[in-house]
């Protein structure tokens, strides 16, 4: 079975991104993530551990099982649970289409960031629902590159962020899956799927924020696709640096910018049939 | 001073749909609003008195002067405060640029969908913080409907709103203000300014909202600009009406509305000079 593309590359950089994404987004994404003691989670599609760290850290007592299909990016993730000194983690390489568990095997499942680079994401839902127990919880994160807008406004900028979204696409990926997650989950068969909204709201009374997400997160994705987008021949140098330039504007002393991840749960069924 | 028109009109139905979004919103926008016993507190552009009933109700022991510049939209709002047997409210015609108060007369200003219909939302912010006494409080609530994105995604829908920006443009308005709250009100002397996203996530575990909402706030509101957009020939009746049936798409079992409006406070200088 093919293995899904993954867009934004595994180069140095972009793993630095994605642990500076996590540390920035932490409490916004996760705060309300925490499984009870002994219980069995999978987290699939863990990539560079960017995730792994906080989950393990905010469940001490359950046991993760960490997957991807990228044995580098594995590594990466393995070294950082190791500096963070967690024992609670096991790491496994595999594809989420040809997974190597016995259905019913684990309490919950989670998934961040996952989803927006597979071209089959009900199929994978409907796959990780088969893993867990009845009762038991899948958890989703995405984010929606559609939620973004900012102040100055920009049609250069908006451009930029559309070639993200048209690579993603070429590649059979999603970039705006963020607000389709509850009919998703609905359609894999999750049953009370509850999806909220996290917005990241950017001023410059959020200096932290300024540098760790409008700069350090979203614009350094949007400058990663610079080569693919000139590739595939959807913009110019020009249009893809004024758009960029325009980005970075955001973050200035009257700037403005606006993002939104979406988080779903839902539960396996019980399957209790009616008398 | 020429008075600013107001592009909603102020027909009965635009009415009803004032009063419905005030009544789905209301703890979205105004939870965190609650004034202390003795205080007085302006309300500026109170229109029909969708935002006064709640605010009185909030803080009964605070004194309410609510202005608006029409005369029948006061006698709307007169009626909604006695329907609600409120007696902490007196209202007021007054235009905002062209206020009747001495300077430091209110402990604290609210404004709630006001901004986006002036030309010079700034030079009225300014106009308010002298009204407020030192270390008196100025809360600004605006939508901004370029933070709208729905599932399924749709050109049509999106056009259709983009009809609504540009009647507002051409009136001399701003319908992407909301993002803009936090620049605005710190280019205006406010202190302290404290900017928070409201967002609206619809789907259809949300019933009360698909309803109160997509359908009869936000659609509804845009459908209300059909005949002026026709006729500043910004488009044609079947690409808005395409738009518009998109927008209802967007309330079926499978569909997802996003919408956010912005709240900021800021505080009136204490103007306490360096020793």
């Amino acid at each position: 079975m093919k293995t899904e593309a993954y867009v934004h590359g595994y180069h140095r950089r972009e793993n630095e991104r994605l642990q500076d994404q996590a540390g920035t987004l932490v409490d916004l994404l996760h705060s309300d993530t925490s499984y009870p003691s002994g219980s069995l989670v999978l987290e699939a599609g863990c990539g560079v551990g960017a995730q792994t760290v906080t989950l393990a850290q905010r469940s001490p007592d359950a046991r993760f099982t960490s997957i991807d299909v990228s044995a580098d990016s594995l590594g990466e993730a393995r070294r950082a649970t190791e500096a963070a000194a967690l024992t609670n983690v096991q790491f496994q390489r595999a594809d989420i289409f040809a997974l190597p568990f016995a259905p019913e095997s684990f309490d919950h499942v989670f998934v961040c960031f996952v989803l927006e680079h597979l071209s089959r994401p009900v199929e994978a839902l409907v796959i990780l629902n088969r893993l867990l127990k009845p009762g038991g919880t899948m958890t989703v994160i995405e984010g929606d590159h559609g939620s973004t807008y900012f102040h100055p406004d920009s049609g250069a900028a908006r451009i930029a962020i559309q070639c993200q979204v048209e690579v993603q696409r070429l590649a059979g990926c999603n970039a705006l899956i963020g607000r389709q997650l509850y009919p998703l989950m609905v359609e894999a068969g999750l049953e009370a799927v509850h999806v909220s909204p996290r917005m990241v709201y950017v001023d410059s009374s959020r200096p932290d924020l300024v540098d760790g997400f409008t700069r350090k997160t979203f614009t350094a994705m949007i400058e990663g696709v610079r080569e693919s987008a000139l590739e595939a021949g959807i913009t110019d140098p020009e249009a893809f640096d004024a758009g960029i330039r325009d980005l970075h504007r955001t973050a200035e002393a009257d700037g403005v910018f606006c993002y939104t991840f979406f988080k779903g749960v839902g539960e396996k069924s019980r399957g209790v049939k009616p008398a």
